[in-house]
């Protein structure tokens, strides 16, 4: 398909919009994409009119376009379709997306991105270009692959995007030696990891953290802030806990809360613990370990994309399993929030990147985006390549 | 004296250039203060003029009013004159600028702060106010006072302003562990710490940082990127050793450089070393050490400022003296250059805090600046009051 194409203003105008819709269902369409449509209608001689609007909301409710096409009725016919991701090609709970653009007879289609999932990708718009429709594609594109790293991720790659976030005092301490760390951060801060927690599919921890935080990972509608929070929490992230050698207490917080606990751990250990475990409510998963005796990352990434349709992955926790993510090298981007305070050189580290013992060996970040959050600041930044 | 006085936009206009100008002599005039004077004419019926402008450049030249008087020549009569610092009253090697201003007939006089030198303070402003010219004080004080930082320090509080710069990693790390950190930030973030020395009447480093780094802790022209940076270099700020038990190794690179360095230790070890220091070129102080054993931090800071006129003293050292700084609350400014890179949990801490173990100790940080410089960031910030 051309990527070619000539965009003009108002197209740009459309998807761009079509793209705001598309955000409206940031906390809500998991582990469906965030996708939005605008439908467009040109009366000869007169201005053109928007004549239908739509965004996904939530799995099991109408995809975004059903929803435009819907709210434009007759007026579709003829008309340019803004869509921010590929209509579907398959029959799923609302039916093929493209069959329902050519059945509404619209003239010209305009598509951000392809869909992600190679066994399927431009299979929608093939279905609409057979039909004589017009077809752009490529308008945004990166835009629109901003709002659904998760779900391209899992698409593409059969693992989730892993987002790593960490709160640290200006000298890169995220708890006392003791550690204790409530709260380095101000509210401001943690509102936005409310609001990261929100977008996630699942948020993974390590077991230290549980036992040390005794971290209760959900979302809460008071702290979300957001006019629709009362829904947003009805879908809890799936709760990710790595636990080798099986030492969450029983008494853990997060145990007792709405939504579902997966605690990964290695086999041979105790089946009692195992059993009081599941009738506490979690969910257990075992994986072999790897030669250094630890869960196997990549692997269990994988899994949680594969059994768990997890997209984007929160990671919440400490300075070893953050630092093991980062040396394998697992970490899509990293969330700083960094408090202006100072915990001192006996404080835990940020990082444990064992083995790092040569300026040559440092680990180059790329910041996209630094600003203050409260009296605090958040760092956006990826990984840069060796 | 009255600090009421209501200033025009005008007033606003020529003291702002009257700073502009003073800012001219920041890397020059020390151990003398910044200092710009602009003289205006207000012809009956016609618009203002400035008729003379000058500031001070250097310690042993004339002083910014000399130089706007003698540009002004006769115009100065009738004249306000827009000085950033009070006019000073006593016989120096350019005579008393009061009394050149008033021998000069000028009919008003603006002053954006007084002399901040407790003995002399407000005396040049009763000369001028006593032969009946109008003095007005106070107008863009704030801007006058950040102009001068040490030399205020020196003149209210006996000590020199201490400027504490750091050169770090995200995760908050200033070395591997083997102490190799060249370079850690880059050729910009370099650039603005050789302004920072050049600024500076002294460098103050511990002995450690020496043998690891063997720092020169000279201005170079060709970093400084200055149009008059030939010229900068020629005063080379004083080098400080904080050297306890006499380490310095004799082949210390800043021992061969142009400028002083000023070894300070305490007493009892061996006179050879000394002599054989003193022979290599440094000059030695030497303190009774306090309890701890330690060299003790405020005396030695009093010291230089008395007997070295240290207005800005700029502090470039590893974890341990400058913790104890921070400890005993003689920073007045944190310069902290941020490379995004992570070194890891076994690299260098930036500050060694003992004794700090509860959240309750944290030492909380008020954020004044922070920008990217280069690839790094730059963040200014000062420590909050318990």
């Amino acid at each position: 398909m051309s990527r070619e194409a000539a965009f003009s203003e108002a197209d740009h105008r459309h998807m761009a919009r079509a793209l705001m819709l598309a955000r409206q269902g940031l906390y809500t369409t998991d582990p469906n994409p965030r996708v939005g449509c605008v439908i467009v209608q040109h009366p000869p001689g007169q201005p053109e009119r928007v004549v239908g609007e739509g965004y996904h909301l939530r799995a099991g409710e109408p995809h975004a376009e059903i929803h435009a096409l819907s709210a434009a009725g007759e007026h579709a016919k003829g008309a340019t379709a803004y869509v921010t991701l590929e209509p579907c090609s398959h029959t799923g709970r609302t039916g093929p997306c493209a069959v329902a653009l050519l059945d509404a007879q619209v003239a010209r289609v305009v598509v951000a991105m392809v869909d992600p999932n190679p066994r399927v990708s431009g299979r929608g718009i093939e279905i609409l270009r057979a039909a004589g429709i017009d077809v752009s594609v490529g308008l945004l594109e990166q835009d629109a692959r901003a709002l659904n790293p998760g779900f391209i991720a899992r698409m593409q790659h059969k693992r989730p995007f892993v987002r790593l976030k960490m709160a640290m005092s200006l000298d890169g301490r995220t708890a006392m030696g003791s550690g204790e760390s409530q709260w380095i951060t101000g509210p401001e801060a943690r509102r936005h990891v409310q609001r990261l927690r929100a977008r996630s599919s699942a948020i993974l921890s390590g077991v230290e953290s549980i036992i040390m935080d005794d971290s209760r990972l959900t979302l809460r509608a008071e702290q979300l802030q957001l006019d629709n929070a009362d829904s947003v929490v009805l879908r809890q992230p799936l709760r990710v806990i790595l636990d080798t050698r099986l030492r969450l207490p029983l008494a853990a917080a997060c145990l007792r809360e709405p939504g579902r606990t997966l605690v990964m751990t290695t086999p041979d250990h105790s089946p009692e613990k195992r059993a009081k475990l599941t009738a506490a409510g979690a969910d257990i998963q075992v994986f072999e370990p790897g030669p250094d005796g630890r869960l196997p990352l990549e692997e269990l990434l994988g899994w949680l994309a594969e059994h768990e349709q997890v997209n984007e992955l929160l990671v919440e926790t400490g300075a070893t399993l953050a630092g093991a993510l980062l040396d394998a090298r697992l970490v899509d981007e990293l969330q700083l929030f960094v408090a202006p305070t100072l915990l001192g050189g006996e404080a835990r580290p940020l990082f444990a990147l064992p083995g790092l013992s040569r300026m040559a060996d440092q680990r180059r970040l790329a910041i996209h985006d630094m600003r203050a959050v409260g009296r605090d600041w958040r760092i956006i930044a990826t990984l840069q390549p060796d």
